[in-house]
């Protein structure tokens, strides 16, 4: 296929990869051109606008908020416009059900087959190919979407027709993988100033009941104090979890949990942790019981 | 071992048909004597006291709470009076840390040993020996302690020569299913009211980052709400929230997660959920947000 | 002073009435024009466009939430393209501080003065011209706009230059009447279960320590339950904590209290209660102790 | 009337000296003896037990806690041992509705009335004889404590002929203060974060809609860091809220405010607050926003 792919990060970079060595004909394009290169090397096609990312069978986004996706798709040479009907857009960014829903009467206005497909994985999952992929969309534009998500993710789950129910399952994801974060935190709090050796103690956690990867994972980013590179940053966390819970308002479904967690992300970024890692906010159940930070 | 066992409720029958199986000489106690009956049918003896059950070198203890246990040790005839110099006292009990601390000096000062071992698996994991056991007390206690958890566990975790160290294990492991529990009717409800499917929602976490069997059984009784056994009563989940939030209020750890669940119970019990099982509370969220019930 | 006023609903009919009673030249609009009639009997001018409410020294606006005043203001045909340079656009709504930025940027590069001027009381205080008046913005407008306030209100708070900051001061203030509610409603919830008359309670409470009419009206409204006419509307009260959270979030400042408004009005919506008055929430923590409703 | 009195902390001491002042023969007891001289000095007569302090018509104890009260009452030579038949106990103690209801059996079965009569107030307030008297219990008690109640009150409410109802009634006032002073610490970090000047604000709070002492109170001990005495030490504080909540627990009443002012105090006491006025609760929503403390 002749792809473009917009939004060079950590995962996108990864995922742009994966498409070219699956064979496909890749255009990229990124805000700051630079994080184009590496990808040319390989063997894409770097573009100076949207618009030359627009000219292929598919473009796929994978941006950081809604404000830049909708830039992207919605902006003057942006996706709309330029895309041709019947062209398919991917689009995997972690945005809001809002968003989603405008975006859907936009491309359908357009003639554009449009899919939301958000990914859940961290940066290593993506470079593997390895991300579980959540898709919703027309029967059309997912059948369009189809070597796409098995070049970027080991499984892909469909959902619906209507694309922003992807987004809500990616936002509930997300929060919930907060909801793990938090309890971890809280235990480990409760358990270390009990006397309890905190590594031990997740060994049983995760040799036991609780025994999958998310557990694991974070209960060693919270034990673990030494500075590390942000792998997802708590900024970012926030969007998240107030994207769900702008979700939920609309839904009208109270998610006392997601407010909760939302608050320990305004602590730790109003208390110096604007460049942290998002586990961050399990050690502030620590830090409320006294232990040194 | 000659091995008394007091307590004969769906946990501790099973845990004592398991000590009658590997070869132990087991007599059993029970308030109520005609739970005995079974496990007589099977070799047991049936004591007629908690003394007659405190005459072999070890008594083991499965009772409901705190006032059981301190009744069945403290009590006129009970286990500190009874009991031999030496012989070994192992409490499976969830009581309060208080308690077992208590405890631990009144077994010091009486010459006995003891061991808190309460252990984590519903009444079928009790029944295959499948238990997991937390152990914590001295190394004599323990290891005295050892064919009692080969018979009745697939696997011991020995956290601390202080007993009361094993129930502030167990207490926060309970309290952190009861916040998988929370997690999980927040997101049922919220994808739920969006207009996805909850079951093959819940098929998709379990498949990806959620993979443990604590969500897989506590999402599906959530969502499937037939009516059933009640496998861990409303009333003691409640029990168990309370004395992880006082054990964690003598260590001054706010944990604001148990707050939430205790009040949880308290909504459920207070509106008709007396007799239900304790992942009831986990539709409690969706009730919030107007689910038919 | 020939001001127009834009928004007649409850609050903005009784104020415009007291601005023609104070004998300024009132021009008068409303979206729904037959709200106008009952003004112009007592002398007001009825505008067919929000242009023609603009063409005295001053407009008054009172709207129900952001896209109201952000379409009078910014829409075509609307505020900022017709006030004439110097003159005053006083601005009562209850909006969010981010809209109020916004436009404090717009008029200035209109040449236009602009005063954000919410106001604190139910109806009935707004009929009698006993608003407290909370308003912000430069000292010319806030000088210009001093005969408006003194004709709708009894006391008025200057806050800052920042015309912003009153509508923080709003939000704020609309916020802790929420925290007021809530404990009310949790306090009764346990004397009344508890076996204490709740009228005789609220009265000993109110004569003591609680003596502000808050504390009296709000523990009527949740004590009485006959039906009763809608002072402020329960989906108002949702809108009002959002954007205190909304500016909270910005501020990076944690609102516990808030969030559990929040699910409040959440649950109130979602159970039925979208045509009740905002005092309903008071009821939801007897609900959830078992109370009859 | 003949009165002992027993518990002699600042609020206990006030209330003694009034009843002297009263004309009352006034006995008086207190742990460390030393305590007692000053009433010596203006007339009390100092006991060297509990027993000698229960010799006329009347004892009243103004004590720390549960513990202390249960010492003083049920103790070896204490209160229930030693009172005469028909004559009164006036508990002015702030303690659990369960000890309150085991005590109000106890006096019964002793042929002795009780009263319990907990008091709102700070120590200035005692000592000027202005506490607000809460009263419980049968007529014939409450009649025989009339001359009590007049001498450190300025006056009583009576709820019910149930001791543990006066109990329960103080527990829930002084949740209620914990309200506001978590209330007024978030609007007044989200405020000061805004920019807007503390004290102006709390000025127009307290000239407005919520002009009752306890809002000018809390928040000047709120704004104003300086060191200050201790009035209401924060560790009381906890088991204040601890006992409203065990009452709501026994009656199935959530009460997710005391859960949220329960966590604050543990915040403080677990970061070296254990020595502060209560009121330093209200300073932790500005930690959390990122306040220099």
């Amino acid at each position: 296929m002749k792809i473009g792919f917009i939004g060079l990060g950590n995962m996108g970079a990864a995922m742009a990869r994966n498409l070219i060595k699956a064979g496909h004909e890749v255009t990229v394009f990124n805000r700051t051109p630079a994080k184009a290169a590496p990808l040319v090397e390989v063997g894409a096609v770097a573009a100076a606008s949207v618009a030359e990312a627009c000219k292929g069978e598919a473009v796929v986004t994978m941006l950081a908020d809604d404000a830049a996706l909708a830039g992207v798709v919605e902006g003057e040479g942006g996706i709309l416009g330029t895309l041709a009907k019947g062209a398919l857009h991917v689009s995997c960014s972690t945005v809001s059900v809002a968003l989603s829903e405008r975006l859907t009467g936009a491309h359908a206005a357009a003639g554009q087959l449009y899919v939301a497909a958000p990914v859940f994985g961290r940066p290593d999952a993506a470079a593997a190919g390895d991300l579980f992929v959540v898709a919703a969309g027309s029967a059309a534009a997912r059948a369009a979407a189809e070597p796409i998500f098995a070049a970027i993710g080991k499984q892909t789950f469909v959902f619906s027709d209507e694309p922003a129910k992807a987004n809500l399952v990616k936002l509930s994801g997300n929060f919930l993988i907060t909801t793990v974060i938090e309890a971890l935190g809280e235990v480990l709090a409760l358990v270390g100033k009990g006397g309890i050796d905190k590594k031990q103690y997740l060994d049983f956690l995760t040799s036991t009941l609780f025994g999958a990867p998310v557990y694991r994972n974070y209960g060693n980013l919270i034990i673990d104090t030494s500075p590390r590179p942000v792998g997802f940053a708590a900024p970012l966390g926030l969007k998240d979890v107030r994207l769900a819970l702008a979700a939920a308002e609309e839904l009208r479904v109270p998610l006392p949990l997601a407010n909760l967690v939302r608050d320990r992300f305004l602590t730790l970024l109003a208390t110096g942790g604007e460049g942290l890692d998002w586990s961050a906010i399990g050690r502030l159940p620590g830090k409320d019981a006294g232990e040194a930070q």
